[in-house]
């Protein structure tokens, strides 16, 4: 038998016992299974953050893992949790838009399923904490072979977020900052395919920064010194080479990014 | 042969060493063993906080589990170090009181030895961290299957926490804050059992609180409303919802907590 | 077969999806490795301080494996990277001098490999991120038993930091704050081996300590005290029992810290 994979990422922190109980809840269903952190530092109730990091993180996993994500501030109203399957990736995920970046680059789901079924649950359910109750015990069933149809009824409809959406201009293209990273880069939402001329303008917030390097890598550009370069992500991103670009020029998530290119 | 499952608690944080230097001390003396990380964010030398998290998390995992708890001020002096079976859990800890709550929840100690025989130990045991040269070879001896009775005497006496109980006043019950959540959530020593009425008075440290939502689960408050609620791990619980509850009331560990209920 | 053992140590944090791509990149190429966090906390491209938190924990790990290290402010550049053996330990880090250390400790690289064949590495590499293109792909293929000959050739030389040596004067030992622990402890660079004689006089920064107690443990002490001690990784340290020395003397990493003996 192939070990299973589970990676979690939650807004838990890990100051709380919430993430440890949720794993303890998880083995005792299946005690052989992996657990891989992916991270349990999304800001707290952050779901269109959430909907980026998995983005950029799910697609490099092996097929068939379980990808258990409990950012939910709806805990324990209607709102459904979901069993989903996506280009080979398999999430179980409170339905609240946090797959909306997944199913824009991966494509939309193949199953989607309402997990509704109460006999894969823990017997009593806290009402402010599924992530222990309903979403570890189902991981840990999925993983020891219970088939999805099991966990409740095939659906086709999900919650999607509102994603701000580059605009492009006579002079280059605007967007905003999507995500500062922990070095506090600045990732926009600008795709790199943007940049088929030379960016020779660049405004973050209200200043108009004259000065900046167009590089393709940190390290061509001086210490200290601003830069524009395509993000690991895909997207535009602004740095401070070996400093921090979000404190530099005061600027964080939804900050306006205007890029303008050369003729 | 089964995997052998083993916990890591500590307040090592994870900026130093020391947590990578104890799974490593813990992994050469049983490469196969499967190591799970509950939390290194401990507050420093907090053991009245340990005690609560391993009761909050402990009883979630499988029967078996080893886990090993390293929040321990009194390293290098005489503190004992205790191996502690519990209700079919396993751990390793000094003898400090961090199990106090695992011992209210759970029942007392079936085992309880103390742990003195050097042979299962580092040869060189620095004073300062008994984690690397103690707790982590002696759990990788365990996970081998050496007899918890070869690592010293069986001991009939351990150190028990003063916890604060919470009081039944005339017009209601008189606790504290335990413990403030990730999320500002402030988790109180009041049981929900308490509740038996509905709240319809709550005092958070000097602060005669007004208007509050009696809900079952943040959902069914409005967003940045104030909430009372019973939390995951049992208790009564002040919540702001998708806020800070504790930047809002000003309020921590110990702050006096008093919930009146309606006649 | 056994199971093959990856450690990963970067500073990418855990807000990031950084970890996250990198952990998957590598399970992508071997679904059966298990993964150890050391730690994704060093200090952004800070490798003096990776230099010290690799040489105080990749020592306590089983022969054979293998520390994956990403602290690498070099990115995208004509810097190297290195395949290293050193004492039964493998490495594949940046040659950026966060090795110096390792060496100086656990002696001279055993076999020396610049990583350069990209057919082990993804097919498209991001300038930006050669942890998930290139280091974790190359991890997963030597995990697979890929001989490290296979990924570029043998090299001699290597950076190495330049770390600052304790001077030793007339009365004592001039030395400095190498490292500040999660507790607020100033660990030195000075040996443990300069205290043949009784501590008795400490100077840290500009402020001449009259009234410190040199102990073995802290628990010798009593709290709130200044203590002279010798730290777990060998060296003189500098605390306050239960509490935060760094914060207390206002010291940090590069703090000179002056030590005199009694005749």
């Amino acid at each position: 038998v192939p070990e299973f994979l589970i990676t979690l990422t939650t807004d838990f922190g890990l100051e709380s016992p919430y993430v440890a109980a949720m794993k303890g809840a998880l083995l005792s269903v299946n005690h052989s299974v992996r657990l891989i952190d992916l991270s349990h530092q999304i800001p707290a109730q952050d779901i269109r953050f959430a909907a980026f990091f998995l983005a950029a993180s799910v697609p490099y996993y092996p097929a068939g893992t379980l990808h258990v994500v409990v950012v939910d501030p709806g805990v324990g109203t209607d709102r459904a949790i979901l069993y989903v399957e996506v280009a080979g990736q398999r999430l179980l995920t409170p339905d609240n838009g946090c797959l909306t970046r997944i199913f824009e680059t991966m494509g939309p789901p193949t199953t989607l399923i309402r997990v509704q079924e109460p006999h894969f649950w823990r017997e009593v359910v806290s009402d402010t904490f599924n992530g222990r109750d309903i979403f570890a015990p189902v991981a840990g069933h999925l993983s020891l072979g219970v088939k999805p149809s099991k966990l409740g009824p095939i659906v086709k409809e999900w919650v999607t977020l509102e994603i701000p959406k580059p605009v492009t201009t006579s002079r280059g293209v605007q967007g905003e900052v999507l995500f500062v990273d922990h070095f506090g880069n600045l990732i926009t939402n600008i795709p790199a395919s943007s940049a088929q001329r030379r960016p020779n303008a660049l405004t973050v917030g209200n200043r108009l920064l004259h000065r900046f390097a167009w590089v393709r890598t940190y390290g061509e550009a001086k210490i200290g010194q601003l830069a524009l370069l395509v993000s690991s992500v895909g997207n535009l991103e602004v740095a401070v080479v070996q400093g921090d670009a979000a404190k530099r020029l005061g600027a964080g998530v939804g900050t306006p990014v205007d890029v303008g290119f050369a003729d």
